[in-house]
């Protein structure tokens, strides 16, 4: 049993469900970042644990279309934790606070056995774009490439390093391509558990099947923590976002087609999930 | 040495530093509850935890003036938590958004060891209270009674029970005295790490001193985690005040004024200190 979608279906309401909730112009996310859960301390440093923690929280504002303005931070720190580390810790948040132009207006430190991250991204939109929109025909792409998180991440399980500049480390966000795009867009999500459990989430919302145009491998399905956007639009707006995608030269990969729900167009995801 | 404070200091901006930060007409306030530091799993069932993360939330919006209208929860749980321990901790949540007129609008759920809750309460007010703001002269007053918590707090920790009413357990907060007595304050907190800690930072964001008109108890003094409100106001809307407590059936106590600072007059927190 899925008990996040269990824990969710019990708050439903009108404004949640997406990768944020919008509120008037304001878009609200927030992510978890756990120490054991997300990431080890001996892959990473602490710069790198602040960097992803926001970044992981950006992605999911860039992905409706909102620009990121304010962070509230939920930090649990271990108690022997010490002025240096501190220092690097913040000065990761501070750096890519700063590169996104989002300004730290709060929140809450405790002193705890392992580090956890809590941000609460505030971002602002005048067209928010949701996982549901898409309609029959939309075509669907997903940005950059996919695959390379998950061999990453099995290098490290393995006790192997990966550069300092791996995607695992630093997520390559699209906001300059998506919010160029956004205006022809009908429906997205960023990729955060594989491009196959996130397709089979969207396409769900949307009631609709699904028709490949492209065979993926499975590390291309199935690598999570890609933080690509995944998105549909109408065929006629094909060449327009290849064009803006060349300008901010952004790889995209139109992979499949949104079709009528059938017993034979389903999706089925058949990645291992890692949720609960 | 205060590491809350030194992370806090790096992140310092105009926005940050009260119980939640205003933006235009929206304040943001945002803690973390956690098992292990903030409560035992067998001193609380998973209502009072949960109802008890959303109250200590609420409490710093109600002490800036603003009314709680969205939540975004982040939950860490364990991995053998049954349904029906997640019914009990929804039903908590829920039961207190709904007291509060809250929608939670999204959030986080992960599986991990313990649990960590995390809440960011969006709030709206057009009159926000901030900490700063108290001038030379004003009276200073608490809601409620002080020291009880610390009281419950004891007996826990000694293996006792406490009632299920207890304060431990459900704040009790005093939003409806506030709201109307809000446009005679000039400055408020609520009193979270007990009153002496909290007046001393309400006392240094003013640069003020502190002359007693009542000589508090220890236990009135070094009570964490009451959520009471410490308020400033002018004498001249004493009366008025005391009317709106007494029409409330809210009990407050005036038990210092702001004085000019000087080496007398500054006040000093003798309570040991619990955090970090």
């Amino acid at each position: 049993m899925d008990k996040e979608s269990y824990i969710f279906n019990k708050f439903k309401n009108s404004l949640n469900g997406d990768d944020g909730a919008v509120v008037g112009k304001c878009v609200y996310s927030k992510d978890l970042f756990v120490e054991g859960v997300h990431f080890r301390r001996e892959w990473m440093s602490l710069t790198q644990i602040a960097t992803k923690s926001m970044l992981v929280n950006i992605s999911d504002a860039i992905a409706m279309n909102a620009v990121p303005k304010y962070a509230l931070l939920g930090v649990s720190l271990p108690k022997d934790i010490s002025v240096g580390e501190i220092d690097e810790l913040t000065n990761g948040f501070l750096k890519i606070a700063r590169e996104y132009g989002v300004q730290i207006i709060g929140g809450d430190t405790i002193s705890d056995e392992k580090i956890v991250i809590s941000i609460t991204i505030i971002s602002k939109t005048k067209n928010p774009i949701y996982r549901k929109g898409a309609s029959n025909g939309d075509l669907l792409a997903f940005t950059g490439n996919l695959g390379d998180v998950k061999k990453e991440f099995e290098i490290l399980e393995n006790g192997g390093k990966i550069s300092n500049d791996s995607k695992f480390y630093i997520p390559n966000l699209k906001d300059k391509f998506f919010y160029k795009v956004a205006k022809f867009i009908n429906a997205a999500m960023d990729i955060s558990d594989g491009l196959s459990k996130d397709l089979s989430r969207l396409l769900k919302v949307n009631s609709l099947g699904f028709k490949p145009l492209l065979k993926l491998s499975k590390d291309e399905l199935c690598s999570g923590e890609e933080y690509e956007i995944l998105f549909a639009f109408k065929p006629k707006f094909k060449d327009k976002i290849l064009k803006i995608a060349c300008k901010t030269n952004t790889k995209i990969t139109i992979f499949g087609q949104c079709v009528e729900l059938d017993e034979n167009t389903k999706f089925i995801n058949k990645c291992k999930e890692h949720h609960f």
